[in-house]
């Protein structure tokens, strides 16, 4: 296919959900596109697995390549959007001949972006490429550029968000309806919000962190290593702990959260109790939010759709039209060879407070022996929960906490857990403000 | 004063709150902007009326001028930032000034871009200049660059915007403390949240429409004529009002809305009641919020702090690193000269639910001869609402009608308040779902 001399031509590897939505809205906008872009932006090639598929568009009169490496060779592409997913494989040897082929590189890939960012980056700049990944993070909300660009003159000192709409889906699901995680995993799965056989990627907090440490390289403009991370997910959240949430003023959710401490850097991924009153505790379903604090803007927080055709599709189209109206900036907001490694503070040296519960048998001495242990740890209590009496029966015990450390508490709770009077381990939730 | 030949050098005409604001940022970010920038952003010039005042830091170094127009011919300036104000004299001159003289022009002037923002755009493309204002609307929140950018692959069907802090303030304070409008707005006014002794600009909702007015520009890539905009502020909303909203499920905003209907776009700045369920409903206090409709983004939600010194100096110090970076985008997100002039739908063929609160004497047949008004317009209720009785009284009574016209609700209204029963004009405010 040979459209105009002066427009954009892109090759697609990928045409799977968020492929194909970029190919249709591209049609479906071209004389927008145009106007705002300064150029037509039109697919000249593509690569997927399955040639004969039906889509709901026809491939006919692009250029089809088996092999999604080719794209960065073929000369009618001129920028390459790498929707296949992975962090290594040919998504990673994609973004790497596009680069080596001198062409700017595209893509909603958060584990690529994760793991390998700063050197494509490196390697994007010497070349005087771009490499945009709108797409990569909260979907239709258009976080890498707020953080960039509309509150590049802040230094961030705290990111936080819902990041991952499986799993809020989830939560959402299990507090509406009282039903427990199994249950609402599977049903989810069904749905197709949940991927089979293993949903872990979603549920096990893996791709929250992926987004999350490249809002934090972004907003703290630092060399993160992944393995660093801390991620919980959400597998040990109990339908008792959503009822007892509610009942003291919080709402569960899964948080990514990146903030600045004394120390360093805290990258963490984990359930939390979020207080009803604060703006990400009412976002809910499938929907993505993050709360960013910037120094001179004071707290900014955006809300949207973080997945799905649509809302992925518009963010890939937003990098193409700054691409086609000439823009360029920094991959990381500053030069790639200035990011300095992170220093990231261990989890065990975490500050807040926390939500505990204790499943024990209801007998005289258990709260004395529980209270004796935390004061042993210097840790005081805001407030105790028991509903009833059930003498001699399993009950559960709420205790929320003051500010104290992750360390302390988990030295606590090892040894609650050994009274013969504690049934099962203890559930923690960390409290965020 | 002779900054490296690398920097871009800044004349501000204006040192009040923003413009100290960002001299101050400037400074304390200096290390951190330089690096995202690219190069050093530093202010060599400057403009305000009295020389001499403290303003925590000093003018000494800086070339100063009496003339805020003087700083588009200062050899030692490469930007020009306005934040004077008004829509006309000085600043006017001054863009016209720096766009002749060859300068990109930065500005927090939302009046001076509703009126002349189109004519502005023109000359500024014409010359291959920026104009740059995120500062002109919401203050600390990217919405500017979240719609002409981060959104630019998507048709705007909907802006609906908190955008006037003042009036929220007021409308927040209001129904927290059961305070009356006018009480509430003195307390504003010594608290320098609204202007004295003419608090008009915001409390008549003349503030909100030039906000209103740039985001439908850049929604729909159209000019916009002012006078046509429909406007209403919030003196009119009483305590009582406040209270029936929180009975009913709503909270009163003040709303600035753009959307398209099937004859053109309805431009529209009045109080609303917003359903609680809605994230534009517990936007309180001096905060702003956007909400947008993309067609492949689906809604995306902003909120922040919407004035005062540190968000907005972040947002036009945002602009001004956009500058330093290379970045040029057409002002209204497409070339000026093809924006094609606004059809605006007249008021009177707005469609809605009404929310109408009447003032009768508790007599009978008062029911009886409202319904029948409203039956004779096709209007019909969703609920009613009248507590207690007081026989031969004046009493409150609260009509919530389904989706009806404008032009009927107006008409019925006039009759309504012919009966000799109903003792004052009724109360209309419009529910926005």
């Amino acid at each position: 296919m040979t459209p105009p001399a002066s427009s954009l031509r892109i090759g697609i590897a990928g045409l799977g959900t968020v492929g194909g939505g970029v190919v249709k809205l591209l049609a479906a906008q071209a004389a927008l596109i145009a106007a705002r872009a300064g150029q037509p932006i039109v697919v000249t090639a593509v690569s997927a697995r399955d040639r004969t598929r039906d889509r709901g568009f026809s491939v006919e009169g692009l250029n089809w390549h088996d092999n999604p490496v080719a794209l960065a060779a073929d000369p009618n592409v001129d920028v390459v959007v790498e929707l296949i997913g992975g962090a290594d494989g040919p998504a990673k040897d994609l973004a790497e001949a596009a680069i080596a082929a001198g062409k700017s590189f595209v893509t909603g890939n958060k584990a690529l972006l994760a793991m390998h960012g700063a050197a494509l980056a490196i390697a994007a700049e010497k070349a005087g490429l771009v490499i945009a990944y709108e797409a990569a993070v909260a979907g239709g909300i258009p976080v890498i550029k707020v953080l960039r660009e509309g509150l590049a003159a802040n230094q961030i000192s705290r990111v936080a968000g819902i990041l991952n709409g499986t799993c809020n889906y989830i939560l959402t699901t299990m507090r509406e309806e009282g039903r427990d995680f199994a249950d609402v995993l599977a049903a989810a799965q069904e749905l197709g919000y949940a991927e089979k056989p293993d949903p872990g990627l979603d549920v096990d907090g893996i791709d929250a962190a992926h987004k999350l440490a490249i809002l934090a390289g972004l907003a703290f403009g630092v060399k993160i290593d992944f393995a660093d991370l801390h991620i919980e997910g959400i597998r040990r959240i109990s339908d008792l702990d959503i009822s007892f949430a509610q009942e003291l003023g919080y709402r569960i959710k899964l948080l990514g959260i990146a903030e600045r401490t004394g120390a360093g850097i805290s990258l963490r991924v984990h359930p939390a109790m979020v207080p009803l009153s604060r703006p990400l505790a009412s976002v809910d379903g499938v929907f993505n939010a993050v709360q960013l604090e910037g120094d001179f803007s004071g707290p900014v927080f955006l809300r949207g759709r973080g997945a799905g055709e649509g809302p992925t599709a518009s963010a890939v189209v937003a990098d193409l039209i700054d691409i086609a109206r000439g823009i360029k900036i920094p991959v990381w907001g500053q030069a790639a060879s200035t990011l300095a490694p992170a220093v990231l503070t261990p989890m065990a040296a975490h500050e807040g407070a926390y939500f505990i519960r204790l499943m024990v048998t209801d007998q005289p001495g258990v709260l004395a022996d529980v209270t004796a242990i935390l004061r042993d740890h210097g840790i005081s209590l805001e407030s105790m929960l028991q509903h009833g009496r059930k003498p001699g029966e399993a009950v559960p015990i709420v205790l929320v906490t003051h500010e104290t450390s992750e360390a302390e508490v988990g030295a606590a709770l090892l040894r609650i857990a050994t009274l013969p009077s504690v049934l099962e381990a203890p559930a923690l939730i960390r409290i965020e403000p």
